[in-house]
């Protein structure tokens, strides 16, 4: 890994060696950043290089990654996922240009396969081969796919009030899983204990520096899909703050080893019921203030984000902006996908979609602007909110003259 | 479509010029079956053209497809799906050689993506913008999604016990849905009504000759996925018989224009609670004896299968054979791919598996052989089922000694 020149201590500044199994900073205790030797990634990519490259996955992008050239994976394809234009929802918007980057097609569903696809190769490459990691959703779903994949034990802890169908998801895919019966800060200190006593890989967006690396993929191949010209803005739903950090991340590394020119403004969405990280974007602070986790979109509800510090200043570094939309203004927006691009986004997963609407309407981005979201996850994972939302079917009796009288108080005109 | 010679009646033999909204024999009223002029198609392509082609969705095979060459798709991507080699699960089974083809990382999570993406271009070629079907399934999400995609109208009739999910989810997408007060005989006469007196275009994989085309494209993937190394078995679970019958399609087509020189048997997959066509192929019968749809595999419960001379004569050709599995067998295959593959299937979907397991303990397949498993659909479809095969977490207080404890008990030695 001659490219990668250090761990960077976010908080003090020390400069750690690259170990698989060193998540943060042994001086402060602060978090870590890859960072990289841009002349030699330079030396070894190009434009070229990447089009003619026949892997799909994430791993095309090797070079920017912080992994050995010869590291196995967890086999599973993780990435590639395509890059929607949507002329017709650009119109209907009043947008130049639209893109929709659609990662809930991903193995096991979600944007987070990328990171766990990463935990998996850095445990490899530590030595181990157990995962552990707590938490309820599309972490511990791909923790546990991409394990299985593998071959790599995972053990996974959640707390009692986690959904049945994301816990039956995990134990299909074989994870020792650990109901907790407490709170989830409860469950994340058992799980900590229990990942010192044991020796596991921690697989926890919250510290491990290298998940973020995994999430930056998203941003290579945006770029590549475009053909390296890059939108004015990228929207992303926040919760932690990993994955707009990976975000930035992502296409800073395409700059600084000159395959792009040009970088895009963050569009950082948050729930209006949870949005600590707006908040302290919005009045200039860099004090985590806790917000409570009041909203549907439980994918991002973190009242507490880890990386904060990152999320902000990934928003700040790109002159982003900050966008909050309520729970309706979620569910609005998951039709609009469903029914403009046949994109099924979970509550999180296109809260960053809301957030263009939304923006668009407070002319906060300029109707010229050429725009990619992110949507980070399927809408199967959360059918309970779906139905919700989706309204009723029309419901008759099964007879033609029924039939042409409702649909005529439906008003609809076949 | 020069490469199209006709739509041949498999019942009658009459040739029908393919007009792509002429569903059935019109002197017969049989099931039409396309018919290409391979010489012609194999002027076009080559394994070397196909090679350097960079679409990665279905679209990539054109010239074996019976559709005109400027011919606009959804644009969602559709296939492409990954084809992975499970060495370990081969192990385990103690066969050669197995290959599990993800399906369920299609846009609308199943392999009828490929058939209502072909639905949707064979629409628009009949000059139709709105398409109908009757189902509660794949079928009807898939419909839904790839339409939404290409700006078409499509309306669905589901039986009023459909499960409020897959509403919910075709809603998401702007079906216009119809649940009628009724069974699925009375939903299916009222849609073939509306069908009928508005024109709609009819995406009836039970009819439509053009959507078993679709789905042959699986085939095609799987055989320049081995490159072009044809497996000695492809196994796939078979409910109305459409799906078997095109992945024949494909190897077929294949091998008549000599990009394959080998055809694989199929192992028809089916569950022992419905399991029409395959009790036929067993007594050597052509005639079709409905059965009760007994079976948690709800995907291929079809009792009255609509392509059972179709599917019947493609396990014939193939020289190949009929595997039942029970339940709690597809339930066991569920958690055999999730746990060793990181793949999660519906219950239909890993119906292929199961049977695989089943002929190799029955001896129905050697030891050596090398074997591709379809996996159709996605288990995020249908959590439920899931949540009754997996069994339960364990169960703790958040202390360490309880957890110590609980991992004696459960016998994990981490």
């Amino acid at each position: 890994m001659k490219h990668v020149i250090a761990n960077l201590c976010i908080r003090c500044g020390a400069e750690h060696a690259p170990k698989p199994d060193r998540y943060t900073c042994s001086r402060c205790g602060g978090l870590l950043e890859v960072t990289y030797d841009y002349p030699a990634i330079r030396k070894n990519i190009s434009r070229s290089i990447l089009e003619n490259r026949q892997d799909p996955s994430m791993w095309r992008y090797r070079e920017f990654l912080p992994i050995a050239q010869d590291s196995e994976t967890s086999g599973l394809r993780i990435g590639g996922s395509p890059l929607y234009p949507v002329p017709r929802l650009a119109a209907q918007l009043g947008l130049a240009s639209l893109y929709i980057k659609d990662d809930g097609i991903n193995p096991t569903a979600s944007l987070k396969d990328r990171a766990s696809a990463m935990a998996v190769v850095k445990a490899a490459e530590a030595g181990a081969n157990t995962i552990a990691c707590s938490s309820t959703g599309n972490a511990a779903s791909s923790l546990a796919g991409n394990c299985a994949a593998r071959g790599f034990n995972t053990y996974i802890f959640v707390p009692e009030r986690a959904p049945k169908g994301k816990v039956a998801q995990l134990l299909m895919f074989g994870a020792h899983v650990i109901s907790v019966k407490g709170t989830y800060e409860d469950t994340f200190r058992l799980s900590a204990e229990a990942i010192d006593r044991w020796g596991w890989y921690n697989r926890n967006a919250a510290i491990n520096p290298y998940l973020m690396e995994g999430k930056k993929t998203v941003s290579l191949e945006i770029a590549e899909q475009l053909n390296w010209q890059i939108p004015d803005y990228v929207a992303v739903s926040v919760g932690d703050g990993c994955t707009i950090a990976g975000v930035w991340k992502g296409f800073k590394d395409l700059y600084e080893t000159g395959l792009i020119h040009k970088l895009p403004h963050l569009i950082s969405v948050q729930a209006q019921g949870c949005c600590p990280i707006n908040k302290a974007f919005a009045s200039g602070s860099s004090t985590l203030v806790p917000m409570p986790e009041d909203t549907i979109a439980d994918s991002i509800a973190v009242g507490v984000p880890r990386n904060f510090h990152k999320a902000l200043q990934a928003i700040r570094e790109s002159d982003g902006i900050a966008v909050n939309v309520t729970d309706g203004e979620i569910l609005s927006a998951m039709q609009l996908l469903g029914k403009t691009c046949g994109v099924f986004g979970e509550p999180a997963g296109v809260t960053g979609t809301a957030g263009i609407v939304k923006a668009l309407e407070h002319g906060q981005i300029p109707a010229t602007a050429s725009v990619v979201s992110i949507v980070t996850g399927n809408g199967l994972k959360d059918i309970a909110t779906a139905i919700s939302a989706a309204g009723a079917p029309l419901s008759i009796e099964p007879d033609m003259a029924m039939l042409l009288k409702a649909f005529k108080a439906q008003g609809w005109h076949p």
